[in-house]
């Protein structure tokens, strides 16, 4: 500890003032005095979206009705939206399409990889992944039986030794939502693809946070969701990748018409579109839609890699401060401590989490729980300053060392009982 | 013909100024001078959905961000906004949550009935049921095997014969979506549980258009869209209803944490909630679903009888004026003929209906065309005006008795060639 140089407020705010990502902080409404690191719940609003939405529903809704379709392509937003994103994920075009939600996308993933990899039926997934996914694998398993689809879940360490040639798939997230850890998209990709296993990885820690290069890794599929990182809103729609490989062999079993080649012939059989377009289902929510299209405009003209870097001295940042003020042996890190293995998050493991998430909220950080005893921090490089983590941190000591949280747990057990 | 009375631009004023259902008008934006009936395509703008949009963007989103989930209840919304349309559907409450789109919910709804009704496999449906219902029951056949599920698809007037105890589930539209038919869902669904069968009924076309009684004709599943007669705005959530009396012995293949018994317990194994929010999948659209929560207010105080009433007096004068301007026997009506065995719409047939749709919206008159040769008129008796009807089908007659829709064919041919 001695030989680490002291951590102080001016040296953050000279990082701040240095930092090339600072003017996008202005391209967000972040309330006065908030300190918000828990983008990686909900992304914060963006400043276009009131004005977009607007337009949106007075004039293309409001005045030009159905003609809106076509006028203000409407019909066209999945596939441009996904185009957006596309470039986040290091995925050349023609291979997102944005629509429904990460489960709804994880079964029809599921069940094209178990059609292409058939008659393999293993899914192969984390003991921790976040439980949607492994909700989702139980459904397809429960509908096509035993025989066909049986999920089996090791722990993070185990993964690589469990890639054996009877695994159909495997389905990870890349960036773990309690921990943070991230695996190595490349070499597990690699080691799956080398036992004849396709991969989906679900981004929904990753897209927006960390750079990606899904077309370089040799992904299979993918899907991520638009209102962490991406900042589209509440229940902002998820994406969904195809490499382009399989594109044109890969069937899927949620088809619905917006999937179809031609959705307006009305035609009786269903004719798979060309293309990551097959992956669309049913009509999508354009509201919410358009509200991700306008948000995806704060990464115009930014580089991965910055965004990469100023979350990883963030995080360092924070890190130090914990070791500063003492903290880290009354809530240890349950993170990763090489950053390289690690998303944009840090999480503390703490009895009382839960009380001490409410006592920070109170004083304006906001931060998330995580069940049993977890404590998430959040770092968005294009909104959160580095004053904002001197700030957390000395807040987050003088909750903990004080005891002041204690109050939280009496009221809540005296809400309770 | 000449014993009825002829029909006068006086009367239909008289009609208008009786009209209980008058004053919902106000309730919604309709541009000025514009005659809308495309309801069944994207309902017009509620009044107030600018406002409650204002509020969700700024306040809650903006300023009270993750905290929103509780504090103004979007967790909640599912249920809330299904408890809502429940009503609307003769259902009691806990029957019915709003998500994903039909396309998806459909599939939900597939799984379930064929492992409700296991060892049985046949999907009955009709040949001209709307497309992406045919689909989706493709793409369960597609993934299940045909050992599991069929599709067998009858015309209309064979439906009643071919429930047999083959038959695991009949699905089928009310209201077609192409000739505003509607089947007797009392009388299918009877003779359906007669053969030992459940029943699916694709409401789009008849929520918040037509009286419904899902528990009084004891139908097992529904589903049905919030953007048409519901007016929640482009792509809005769509809904499923399921019995009071089969959800707890019902599976559905698309379990996400939406529909987990405790989904912040992060679990890994699922558990299924109770009731009908078991068939909540992933974390929902908010904006788009609160839009739709909002458009409902406009049905606060509404009797679907008297909704049911006006809507037939306005086809009755539609038809009526057709046969005095004699457009019938230029394009016949495609519509049955007894209006207790019609929707809210009506259909008529013509060889250049394309071209005849796209003059009659440059004189704002808004129609649907429906390939190959359909002109689709809906009516929605909560804005739609008995004068509107007057206006809609004179100019209707002066387009294709002066054939000037000749000339839009002229103009699609030279922008093709």
């Amino acid at each position: 500890m001695s030989d680490q140089k002291k951590i102080d407020l001016e040296q953050l705010r000279e990082l701040d003032a240095n930092d090339s990502l600072a003017s996008k902080r202005v391209e967000f409404k972040i309330p006065e005095g908030l300190i918000y690191l828990d983008g990686n719940s909900l992304g914060p609003l963006p400043a276009g979206i009131e004005q977009r939405l607007q337009e949106m529903i007075t004039q293309q809704w409001g005045q030009d009705l159905i003609s809106s379709w076509n006028k203000h392509q409407w019909i066209d937003l999945p596939v441009k939206v996904g185009e957006r994103i596309a470039p986040l994920l290091g995925a050349a075009p023609g291979q997102v399409v944005c629509c429904d939600s990460i489960s709804v996308n994880l079964f029809k993933l599921l069940g094209a990889a178990l059609q292409l990899n058939s008659p393999r039926r293993v899914v192969l997934s984390q003991q921790d992944n976040f439980p949607t996914d492994l909700y989702t694998a139980q459904g397809i398993a429960g509908l096509l039986g035993d025989a066909r689809c049986q999920l089996k879940q090791v722990s993070s360490d185990a993964l690589y030794d469990a890639l054996d040639e009877t695994v159909a798939v495997l389905m990870l997230t890349h960036v773990n939502f309690r921990s943070g850890a991230m695996h190595d998209m490349r070499e597990l990709t690699r080691r799956a693809h080398d036992v004849g296993a396709l991969v989906i990885w679900d981004l929904a820690h990753s897209a927006g946070a960390v750079p990606l290069a899904l077309d370089a890794d040799n992904v299979d599929f993918a899907v991520g969701c638009g209102y962490k990182y991406l900042n589209g809103g509440p229940g902002a729609p998820a994406f969904v990748y195809v490499a382009e490989r399989l594109q044109q062999r890969v069937e899927q079993p949620l088809s619905g018409w917006m999937g179809h080649s031609a959705p307006f012939n009305f035609d009786a059989g269903y004719a798979a579109a060309a293309g990551a377009k097959r992956f669309l289902s049913g009509t999508p929510p354009i509201l919410s839609m358009a509200v991700l299209d306008a948000a995806l405009d704060v990464f115009d003209g930014v580089d991965m890699q910055d965004v990469r870097a100023k979350s990883q001295q963030l995080c360092q940042m924070f890190l130090g401060l914990m070791r500063q003020l003492e903290l880290l042996p009354k809530m240890p890190c349950a993170s990763p401590a090489n950053d390289k293995e690690r998303g944009s998050q840090l999480a503390f493991q703490h009895g009382d989490a839960f009380a001490i998430a409410q006592a920070l909220i109170d004083q304006q950080v906001i931060v998330d729980f995580r069940a049993p005893d977890i404590l998430r921090f959040g770092f968005c490089p294009l909104y959160t300053r580095f004053e904002d983590i001197w700030h957390a941190v000395h807040r987050l000591s003088e909750i903990v060392t004080s005891g002041t949280y204690k109050q939280e747990i009496f009221n809540q057990r005296g809400a309770v009982t």
